[in-house]
């Protein structure tokens, strides 16, 4: 259970003074970070939660091993997983955060002011009372009056809500552990149908680095669901190789994700963010050649298969 | 002095099966490979020389503790820091490399048909001996017959040279060490003088997340003596915080760096790259808000010295 008695707390992954992740998504290789203090660690109803104080990025979160937001690069992710989607919506008034504990999104999502309303679907607790506690500048997303809250399961609460959101944000964890579902198309079906026409959605979608399969893989079953699909990053050192991309999927045919929509002036860019801007925006998505080259080649063969059923099936109003 | 009896080997960084990478440039982080081997080790008259097989890396080229090139993700490093340059010059013909004794960036600059002769500068024949060695998809660039080598210091070797090269690439190690010298404004003039007109030249330019202080200072140095001066970087997962940035200058005004003046077809980019294209080219050069502000800074910051100083002598031609 919670203990917050600093002086006498430990994790088996902090040994000599070094917090260290090491996972079997990025086999051989390990990024450490050197620890002030562990300020918190318990395990929750669904897994390991750790907060350290460390030397050189703040205070860290880490799920399970693995570290989940430091408060030195926070933007970049938080930023980017919100700000792509949001800034490619004509006018997003209603918007669901699937995880995101530590409140973080909630932060950029009110920064958009069409928004009416903004519902967190966290399944742990623990995190968001952690992240109270020990990343205000996150958590302070949970302070705004548009927010609700809801601890619970995403599928469920997704699957009562048909029609009903402009922007899904899926905040999760890797696909090892509590957020595993999430990496499967019964997942994008679920959040299709919980969308309003010309939805958006954007979800954690792992490193063109470590991840491509996995990448493939997800466009893939995401390009037979939605119309529009692409696949974006953003360069964040605290996460495995320094990078993490995000699937990015639209209800709307035709749409050109990387071109957003609506723009901030370049003094509101200035204001509102630390990483985002609409120029990072278009550059997101442009990729190195190994990755550009398997991100065509899976979108393709699903648009091809996607063709062939529509052939099949004439009925289904495709062909 | 040199040991390639592998059973015996040992290094410091290497504990329990792990290398581990640390360094004051970097302080609090840091990034760990799985060693499955240690191949060489030995004291060159520069610096500590080691390379190691890796469990997910390929064999990796460390010098003074520090990875240089691993043989999974030195692509990214040797394209980008070639072909921006070299893409960004009308017509490449004489080019000189200092550093880069790897042999990575000639395999790249020999890909550019317009090359006739290219010499690399290195001042450590270590570096070259255990590369012809050990990292073989590198030290291929050595074996092109419009390659010549020079083993010695680039200052003295740039000073002999004046209007010389089309382009010059520095790929050196960090500003601790046997390269400090190569941050500094004389070696930017010393090698504005060896440039032909239309003259490029390209360093490594460190880490936007880590050394932005760094960055805006050669930056600023640089933009007193170029007319055309940028930033751009890459991904790398090997490298501190997971990229690195390069120091982009023309002796030619009002070039736009980030727009290539030379484009490959896309077959020809698929044929000869597995990270650089000309989308990629452009993306390089977009910043996150918070590098955006800095360069931006210290390039208006030095334009304006340099508006000041023709002012004051207005003797220079410049005013």
């Amino acid at each position: 259970m919670a203990n917050d008695s600093h002086a006498q707390l430990s994790h088996p992954n902090i040994v000599d003074g070094w917090f260290r992740e090491t996972a079997t998504m990025w086999p051989g290789q390990a990024f450490s970070l050197e620890v002030q203090q562990i300020l918190h660690h318990e395990k929750s109803k669904y897994q390991d939660v750790l907060v350290f104080e460390s030397k050189s990025y703040g205070n860290v979160l880490v799920l399970d091993g693995v570290v989940q937001a430091t408060e030195r690069d926070e933007f970049a992710y938080q930023e980017m997983i919100t700000h792509l989607p949001m800034n490619s919506h004509p006018e997003p008034k209603k918007v669901l955060v699937i995880g995101g504990g530590d409140g973080g999104v909630l932060r950029e999502v009110v920064k958009h002011s069409s928004v009416e309303e903004v519902t967190l679907c966290e399944i742990d607790e623990a995190v968001i009372r952690v992240s109270k506690k020990y990343l205000p500048g996150m958590a302070v997303g949970f302070e705004h009056p548009k927010v609700n809250i809801h601890i619970g399961d995403g599928f469920p609460f997704l699957a009562d809500r048909a029609n009903t959101f402009d922007v899904i944000i899926t905040d999760s964890s890797d696909p090892i552990g509590p957020a595993e579902s999430l990496y499967q198309p019964g997942y994008y079906e679920l959040m299709y149908k919980a969308l309003r026409p010309d939805g958006m959605i954007c979800t954690q979608g792992e490193c063109q680095w470590l991840h491509l399969p996995l990448i493939k893989n997800v466009l893939s079953f995401s390009a037979r669901v939605y119309p529009s699909v692409g696949y974006a990053y953003t360069t964040i050192p605290s996460y495995p190789s320094g990078q993490i991309g995000f699937i990015i999927c639209s209800k709307a045919a035709d749409r050109d994700l990387a071109e957003p929509l609506r723009q901030w002036s370049v003094e509101e860019e200035a204001d509102l963010c630390r990483y985002y801007n609409a120029q990072i925006h278009r550059a997101a998505f442009v990729l190195p050649q190994f990755a550009k080259s398997a991100v065509q080649e899976a979108l393709k063969s699903a648009q091809a298969d996607t063709a062939d059923a529509a052939t099949e099936n004439p009925a289904d109003g495709k062909a």
